[in-house]
């Protein structure tokens, strides 16, 4: 007998109104809470949401994935429509599809992409100033490009960990760091198999200080080997950070 | 004796906040209450902003213009960075230049452009949803461009215009409607020598009334004939309205 269906989500969500996507018991601001209680009116019983990962307080989303089982066997359509009109504006779903029962969000991603947008102008437009970084500052993107081509690939990212307490592997892969540039605008993306807590925001920080002139690019083989968080750069903040893709 | 300078500022604010740009006794939520608070501030007297026009609630400005008479002689630049400082950051002064004593922001303007963004998808994007009218239905632009031009040109547009007590000239001279149609998104901009209150939103809706096949090219001879608000077509909402620019 079917235990139910397991659906999954592609979604969106300007994360600016919200305390990240995990729920939380201190507050339900959270997205993952959001869109379960959403579900668990729809279905009638609880649900648990399982993410691609963990996006922070502040921290958007063009293309989260997520997947939950549902009872019985429910249209795709029909439960796209009815969250989307039970979900508060910010946060939309953009696709529903059937997956198999042993099909997890998290464990079955093989790679994800991360952009970071960074405004380097005095006259941050006030249209975006919740999704750009604002960083008045001349940067030197040749070194920058140079320092992201070092992070590139397998290392033990533990300086760019947030987590102090990580107990797990801090080795990650990332496949590729991409830096465009186009009117005073700065557009990092990241692509890789997996990012520690707040490692993306760590990474585009450091970047960001070898743009100043502040670190070489060379010294960011100092900075993996020092494996202590205190050896890597400032963490940028969440409003520039775009969770874009999830791939299975 | 000089009793001080005047200052046109150009202006960009997210009207979403906004109870428009009028300044009320019953709520500081204005553009223009804003700006003469923080220059009142600055320069230790009231002040009076006059603005190139009204935004209604919920509309935008990427270049709003306003004067100003300020006591004694400031750098325009020292201005600027001032209010920078201490507005929100939904509202930012871009410019600020001397103009002669006698110039008015709103007495002075030849033209204003106005633009309005509507989302035909059923998908609007969160991060649009402020700044775009979704209305998700299929729409004949070529109908539309007929009947945007019946409405160019100089006509008396009481049927267009919000206040039932308007008293003075419903005549306006509208240079040029241009729709533009590009992946799902139609914006339409409107320029003019002057805008009566909710013009360019009913203008709009009718626009699309005819997109939709409810109303012919043709019919908008009618509407200017009528007189009659009742004759056009529906308010469309605020947040897809944005003034762009104003010329002296």
């Amino acid at each position: 007998m079917s235990e139910g269906t397991n659906y999954l989500l592609r979604l969106q969500y300007d994360g600016t109104r919200y305390e990240g996507w995990q729920k939380q018991k201190s507050t339900d601001r959270t997205i993952q809470g959001k869109l379960e209680k959403v579900l668990e009116e729809y279905c009638g019983q609880p649900v648990e949401v399982c993410g691609s990962g963990r996006t922070d307080a502040g921290v958007h989303a063009m293309g989260q994935m997520a997947n939950v089982t549902l009872p019985g066997e429910q249209k795709p359509q029909e439960i796209l429509e009815y969250v989307n009109r039970y979900l508060p504006e910010d946060i939309k779903v953009l696709e529903v599809s059937c997956v198999p029962p042993r099909f997890h969000a998290r464990l079955s991603a093989k790679r994800k992409t991360y952009c970071y947008h960074i405004d380097m102008g005095s006259k941050k437009n006030v249209f975006e100033r919740k999704y750009v970084y604002g960083f008045p500052f001349s940067l030197d993107v040749e070194q920058m490009r140079q320092a992201a081509a070092i992070l590139e690939g397998t290392h033990d990212f533990k300086s760019f960990c947030g987590n102090k307490k990580m107990k797990k592997s801090t080795v990650r892969t990332v496949e590729a760091i991409r830096i465009a540039q186009e009117n005073g605008r700065i557009s990092i993306s990241y692509t890789g198999d997996g990012f520690l807590q707040y490692m993306v925001r760590i990474m585009t920080g450091t970047l960001l200080e070898v743009g100043l002139g502040k670190r070489s690019p060379e010294s960011m083989e100092e900075i993996f080997k020092a494996r202590d968080r205190g050896a890597a750069g400032f963490t940028a903040p969440p409003e520039g950070l775009f969770l874009m893709s999830v791939e299975y």
